[in-house]
């Protein structure tokens, strides 16, 4: 007998798939319809071309057109072709070419940018829509017989370039998950819910919040990513505070690989030797497939509260924070901006109005009166969430601590501008990007007696760098994602474009963000993925018996390395492949396309149209 | 520059070996002073007696004597002993038969049964007393050049089969931790603590707390463990509840293998792909030696309290644990007896003063009043740790839970002797072994809606199992560990021993308890790790792939598998392989031990003496 531990099966019909969530545009981030409007904030672009020193305002508007994408002939295994279509369904299968274009790469800057001087090396010769797991199991079994790679792909939102195709010889397929979208079952009395991992944010919100449950785990992605696209990069959402980042969360799981079905049971705890959740949970694609996931959920809260605050400078909101982890009262999230992004987010207000425009002038008065540097000035944007007493008492608790350090609260709303733009942000950089400002991130996380010497170094190289490049560098932070031993530490990135030298410029910049967290004892991501972008400091951080030890899984679970092949393991010369861009996409599989350079690349920008 | 992230450096001096925990004695749990003693628990013979059906009292004491036990020749490969003879100083090296005989298993039923019939063929050739990581890596280098196997070991205090030999034609090492005790850095602006593996749990609390930290680590083997133990078997302390299982400690950690040193970052989070330190935690000694730990510490609590309740019933009980965790308001520890275990509890009291006399029968009286059928009564017991306030508000909303539930307050410190005692239980077993009773446990964990289900099928089928071996059964069960999601399920269990069947009865009902977590859902060990006792089940647990993943692993970490050989890593016939104790041992490096049978130890046993 083995005991029926869901108490409710089945939430959806099985065929659901013909709701399909919508592809993002190829160029960019979000829906086709949805963009960042300057109006809405009318003190964004100026703010831009002053920090920035950009003097015009006659930027084109482009018109996407996926013709002039750059496609090569897709490189297909008949018999692996053939395969598949007796046993899948027609509509499973997809060679046309806006598919093969939207699955070539995630949404970093390097993908962006090559999208828009209309290359798409990365792109995969055939997309599979599974509808199950037996869909993945025979797909997999299918491309391991033929050498066919297969790159897993979930809402495509990845910035670290895990979903570009990084060999060129082989016929490369495209996993796209999304129509594995069911909440499986759900056991209110043990907070867990089984669920397929092809699910988006908000598809998987909906239908715990039918049985009043919450998974709380609300990445900036949350949009366009999915419950797998989560597990296989660590993914950490805004209240990880609260909820823990997705490998807390994760009870059991499924994962499809070349060698069969790797499952794991639900339990809270176990003592059975290595966890093997934890061989599954980050593997990025490299080792199979995750398709369905026993999560920890939440009762949806009772109350939820958004207030903002302004502190003096970074450093006292930073030790406010730490006060709050040593008291244990730590927010649902936090998010302390220093006083470069405090004004970028100052200027990213909406329109104001006569009202808004004199209380800001009183505010303003207050704040000198109060002794704020306003320069200085650092915005904390937190949440609360909870029962109402417990908002309540964690609310006043955390308030006492931070007047202590200084701040000034913003009304307990404050962060309801916040709370309606928290997944727009994604769509200034596409703003910019036609202005010819390339925009960028890098975040890592490090111990508490760290984080100061770790923003100031890091702050410094990265100005220096983009410096050197020639233009005016704007960077700025904000701390997150609080830990008992530390937290996350969020740098963004701009300037302006060297015309023929942009991809140059970001290479030299992101590098050194990069290997200032490394030597500065911090990792090379918190929660974007190694990906191709931080593969050259793997070694760095997990020890090069750390990569040797992930090496030896991947062997194990897939012999004829066909998933995701190349990531998570550095070549010989890794520094050299990073900055030689589709470095192994030099003759796709006999077809034509040659290797791709950067004054190329800058050439067809420069012609004004993709 | 790298930044210097230990605030206090080396609390302690390298050459502090020179002080070194004593092993336990060789045939039973704890320091060879350290006894149970029936007069300081008068109720519990009489008990135990009863329950177990048990006529006589005329056990004799056995004198334990060392000369008695069968130990084989050692197998030793001189070149390899050469080797580490100039690698090592002469007092890091025993070949001293006591110190073989104590190295050859840890303190599980069979181990101890085994012992006391004179038998210890899972003793090593030779133990080795590391007194720094290098010594460990260039032990290893020798071993691994000479095909000589290494078995890592901590406190000892294993009781699931983890240090026995389990081939008898190598040259087997016993790698003995305990010198390895340095808390090395303390951070405590960002509550971590560098600590080498080999600290036994009062050294580690003693050294903590000169700093006013804690681990809050405290299983009930602290006595005799380590932290290197601890992680390499995911183990669980009493206040897991509060303070998590050593796997949510771990921030970072340093593996010798035979291939090098994997090591990872002191950082709160990462996404750095697979977690590496996850593949170190719970690897059971069979990729390589755990030298240090970067662990999650916390400042000492202002306050303590260790109420204790008595609910109605087993299923209140449950239901009360479970509101709280619905609450967000569980305690420190949470310890659930069913009748069974509370009635044990009961006759485990120190001995009745008139005073304390006369207040258990009005106690009695009012418990009637109250409606409570005494056989059915479940003892609770709790602790709370923190703030005063934090503690005093904590204590407040759980009693106020507890009450709906029908339980009946014992005080506020009815707990103290629990506490007095906590570390004592496993003496039991050394009384009761002498008495010709067997006594084990099997716990796993399950999620809520699983856990009434889970207790009441593995109650009937242990009771049944004991029953057809022909004597009086006794179990009983505690829940403890609480997550969200679920608990541990812990069963004790005990009967009288059939003479020349003793091992026979044991395998039989560890059998039954071990098959009945895989048939309900539930997982091989919440805390007491694979070994060999639970090795048949791990496929079932994690699934056969999961168990080539780990293979995959051990393959690239340690290709000569001269790690901790045969663990994790189920045989082709594991049941039989499980019921033929020794079946490696059946020629001991062209020595003269023969196969161990049944019947030759029940002999042994018999004749009275070992």
């Amino acid at each position: 007998m083995t005991v029926r531990q869901d108490t409710q099966q089945h939430l959806m019909p099985a065929n659901q798939w013909a709701y399909e969530p919508r592809h993002m545009k190829w160029w960019g981030w979000g829906n086709e319809d949805v963009e960042f409007h300057a109006n809405a904030h009318p003190g964004f672009w100026p703010y831009a071309k002053q920090v920035l020193e950009i003097q015009r305002d006659d930027f084109s508007r482009r018109a996407w057109k996926l013709e002039s994408v750059e496609l090569a002939e897709p490189c297909l295994d008949e018999r692996f072709v053939n395969k598949l279509h007796s046993l899948l369904n027609p509509r499973q299968l997809s060679q046309q070419p806006k598919d093969r274009v939207i699955h070539a790469y995630g949404k970093g800057f390097r993908d962006l940018f090559r999208l828009r001087c209309g290359l798409a090396t990365g792109a995969p010769d055939l997309v599979v829509y599974p509808e199950s797991e037996q869909d993945v199991a025979l797909t997999l079994r299918a491309a391991a017989e033929r050498d066919v790679a297969v790159i897993p792909f979930g809402g495509g939102s990845n910035i670290s370039g895990c979903l570009e195709r990084m060999e060129a010889r082989r016929m490369m397929v495209s996993l796209d998950m999304r129509r594995m979208r069911r909440v499986l079952a759900v056991d209110a009395r043990s907070y867990t819910a089984r669920i397929e991992a092809g699910i988006f944010g908000p598809d998987l919100e909906q239908q715990l919040g039918a049985q009043g449950m919450t998974l709380g785990h609300f990445p900036d992605s949350f949009l366009h990513s999915t419950l797998g696209g989560w597990i296989a990069t660590r993914s950490a959402g805004m209240q990880s505070d609260k909820y823990g980042k997705i490998e807390d969360m994760v009870i059991a799981l499924r994962m499809v690989t070349p060698e069969g079905v790797l499952a794991t049971r639900t339990v809270p705890k176990s003592s059975s030797g290595i966890d093997v959740n934890h061989l599954c949970i980050g593997s990025e694609g490299t080792l199979g497939v995750i398709t369905e996931a026993t999560m920890r959920i939440h009762p949806r809260p009772e109350r939820r509260v958004v207030p903002g605050y302004l502190f003096p400078e970074f450093e006292g909101g930073i030790e406010a924070i730490h006060e709050c982890v040593r008291q244990e009262c730590t927010p649902a999230m936090v998010r302390l901006n220093d006083p470069d992004k405090t004004a970028l987010s100052m200027a990213f207000r909406p329109p104001a109005t006569r009202v808004s425009q004199a209380i800001g002038k009183l505010f303003k008065t207050y704040l000198r009166v109060k002794g704020f540097a306003l320069p200085r000035a650092c915005l904390m944007l937190t949440a609360f969430e909870g029962s109402r007493d417990g908002v309540a008492r964690r609310l006043r608790q955390v308030e006492s601590i931070y007047r202590r350090f200084g701040a000034v609260g913003l009304g307990a709303s404050s962060g309801k501008s916040f709370e309606a733009t928290k997944y727009d942000f994604p769509h200034i950089r596409d703003f910019l990007l036609d202005r010819d400002v390339t925009t960028d991130v890098s975040e890592t996380s490090t111990v508490w007696s760290n984080i100061l010497p770790l923003y100031r170094e890091t702050m410094s190289a990265l100005r220096a760098s983009i410096l050197e490049s020639g233009v005016r560098p704007w960077a700025g932070c904000h701390i997150s994602h609080t830990y008992q031993s530390g937290a996350s530490v969020y740098f963004t990135f701009g300037f302006k474009q060297q015309p023929g030298r942009e991809m140059e410029q970001y290479l030299g910049v992101k590098r050194v963000a990069q290997q200032s967290f490394i030597d500065h004892g911090a990792t090379l991501s918190h929660h974007h993925a190694v990906g191709t972008e931080h593969l050259p400091w793997l070694a760095a951080d997990i020890s090069p018996l750390g990569v040797r030890a992930v090496a030896a899984l991947k062997r194990g679970l897939d012999p004829a390395n066909i998933m995701n092949p190349g990531r998570l393991q550095p070549s010989a010369n890794p520094f050299e492949d990073w900055m030689r861009l589709d470095h192994r996409a030099d003759s796709q599989c006999g077809g034509t396309l040659s290797v791709v350079d950067f004054e190329r690349m800058s050439r067809r920008k420069a012609s004004g149209e993709s």
